[in-house]
């Protein structure tokens, strides 16, 4: 229902640990090893490998094996995903906002009934409006 | 250490679940009380109130009490920094991919080599090139 993608649940899980958006960040700039990934994180490679799986099994990289090394990359499309989603959330709160305002400023423009007072000015009554 | 921001945590966090991604969903549309968030899913009132709870914990929504209702808005600016997060990753990555892409290209229009082909021509012999 309402646009519920199951992958989300991974991409966001995946995306709410600083180590694995560290590991993510890193290989934004480009390919990377799991050890190069561990790099900057004081954990075993055992934990880093652990939070690769994670990532990988949120579609947000890839790995390839080639002999000992397992080298990770980034899946650009998954992370758009997730974007997309947050973006769509994000532009539907601003056009309602937007429409808010525009009406509230059309009113603000109407003719005073005589109980409200338009903004700008100052009074000592009451204001009925919030 | 690179663009870490603690809210983060909590807000992917937030929103790798499907029941309060639904409930942001509804709330993109404009506020509304705790027992409306609960409608679409099939869960008891404190359940909803415990995700109520995760997502206004992670500024993604506040509410506010009135008399026995709580009425919950969205919180446009966090729903942007986490829009801005993987935007700023995925952007990075595809302009890497936009440079490779185009130094691709430009070693196709140098003259052949001998060893490797051209993109579209066909051949026999295996390539060189991944």
């Amino acid at each position: 229902m309402l646009n519920y993608v199951p992958d989300l649940d991974r991409v966001f899980q995946a995306l709410a640990d600083p180590g694995r958006r560290l590991m993510v960040e890193r290989l934004s700039q480009g390919p990377a090893s799991v050890s190069e990934l561990g790099m900057p994180l004081d954990m075993s490679l055992a934990a880093v490998l652990q939070h690769v799986q994670v990532l990988e099994a949120s579609g947000l990289i890839r790995s390839q094996k080639a002999g000992r090394t397992r080298t990770c990359s980034i899946n650009p499309v998954v992370l758009r995903s997730a974007e997309d989603w947050i973006a769509d959330r994000r532009t539907m709160v601003e056009r309602r906002l937007d429409r808010l305002g525009e009406y509230l400023a059309q009113t603000a423009d109407m003719p005073d009934p005589g109980w409200a007072t338009g903004p700008g000015e100052t009074t000592n009554e009451p204001k009925e409006q919030q």
